[in-house]
């Protein structure tokens, strides 16, 4: 149930930055509810700055990511959505509706442990309408080998085929990378060691992957097997990130000029 | 007096991220303790990524701004260095040391008002060894037209004829330069309003552009008038920008390969 979100921080909804302030908020008040950890602000901060050098829009690049990462999803085995605290703090409703589309469960997995983070993220989440969550009790849990920090502990990602990780650290997906899985990663960094190291790299913001990927998702289930696998075939990450890499370039080079002309 | 900053967030000296880590942790220590808003976590992170693309170091264009920033400070009759929560928590030693080397006044000024900030931030400003702090009674200050923020009350600023203004706003920096005011900004963001707006940009991190600026000052203390004069008429600000930008897109151009090869 979306909230009125025009009131919940002040800013009119004709400010330049209205998208960029209510998700900032929602991160704050993710902070204050326990949700989110105070890194996870400064990470939200390191978002912002990719997500202005890619133009704060769904580049060509990521688009051919998310038709890749839910081509796997639809084919996967044991397929699983890690969720962190930012991503439960931004987009709860579009993560449960992806997470039901798709038939595949939600795991709760954190760097920053607290007491009464893994709580408030399941609140979060069952308000959204969420009914299979992993990763809710401790005592259940597996370790991932390789692995120091707190995401080592696993529930459903210990078995998992493939593994979507938005908002990832890059020891994590290179501990998932090494013990066999598939790695979807959602990064704004192109060159992240997430980024670098996943199998599926889509180099955009959160806010609007998820979308993105449920509208994909309604497509794709028209697809068959052999139609969805060619699509994953098709798909290069390195190529992809380089192209990435490209549209940063010539986003810089016309900023170059284009820039100064809010000084005319 | 350096803080044991090895033991201060339990991460050891041998960790890549050393450096980065040590610094948002005083970030967050600064918000636990008022000096930093809650925004000022997700603004440091903005910062990081920017940091990032130009290759975490001091470049060539940084130093030149630095120079011209210099120059001019020693050459203002009224200059005054603005003071926000970000800059306090992170180079409080420095900042006081160059104001005192410079003889130029620190002026608390905030976007995010909120009981007792001030005042943490003016304790965090002497027990750094401040004298001559600015902006601490509200009472005493008059308000800037055209400002509709929380940054239009001011002390000093409002007669000074240059402003240094580390980690800004747009919108002040854009008011200060319509009241005639030079503008020197620290943004690590090349194209930002306030970068952009400035009459001086360095694009910069601040722990590393205070410490450089000291050792600036002390060698240009011998230069006359005249030389420091012809250091700030050589420095076109919209050129270096647009060498920057040149720099940036240079070391993403190198990233599509070298970030590949942590794979290897």
């Amino acid at each position: 149930m979306p909230l009125n979100e025009n009131k919940s921080h002040g800013v009119p909804k004709s400010h330049p930055r209205f998208s960029s302030l209510k998700y900032r908020h929602k991160i704050i008040e993710g902070m204050k509810n326990l949700v989110v950890a105070e890194a996870g602000l400064i990470a939200h901060g390191r978002g912002e700055c990719f997500d202005y050098i890619i133009g704060e829009k769904t580049i060509k690049t990521a688009k051919n990511a998310i038709n890749a990462a839910v081509a796997v999803l639809l084919t996967a085995k044991r397929p699983v959505i890690s969720v962190n605290g930012n991503v439960a703090a931004l987009v709860p409703n579009e993560l449960v509706a992806l997470s039901k589309l798709l038939n595949i469960p939600l795991e709760i997995n954190l760097f920053y442990s607290k007491e009464g983070r893994i709580k408030a993220i399941t609140e979060v989440l069952k308000n959204a309408g969420a009914t299979d969550i992993k990763g809710t009790n401790e005592d259940m849990m597996t370790e991932l080998t390789g692995l120091e920090s707190n995401r080592r502990k696993v529930d459903f990602i210990a078995k998992a085929d493939v593994v979507m990780v938005p908002l990832e650290d890059g020891d994590r997906t290179e501990t998932l990378k090494k013990l066999g899985k598939m790695v979807i990663a959602v990064d704004l960094n192109p060159i992240s060691r997430t980024a670098l190291w996943a199998d599926i790299t889509i180099v955009d913001n959160i806010i609007r992957v998820i979308p993105e990927m449920i509208e994909t998702a309604k497509q794709f289930k028209k697809l068959n097997k052999k139609e969805l696998i060619e699509i994953v075939n098709n798909f290069n990450n390195k190529l992809n990130i380089q192209k990435t890499l490209d549209l940063i370039i010539d986003y810089i080079t016309k900023q170059k000029e284009e820039a100064f002309k809010i000084l005319e």
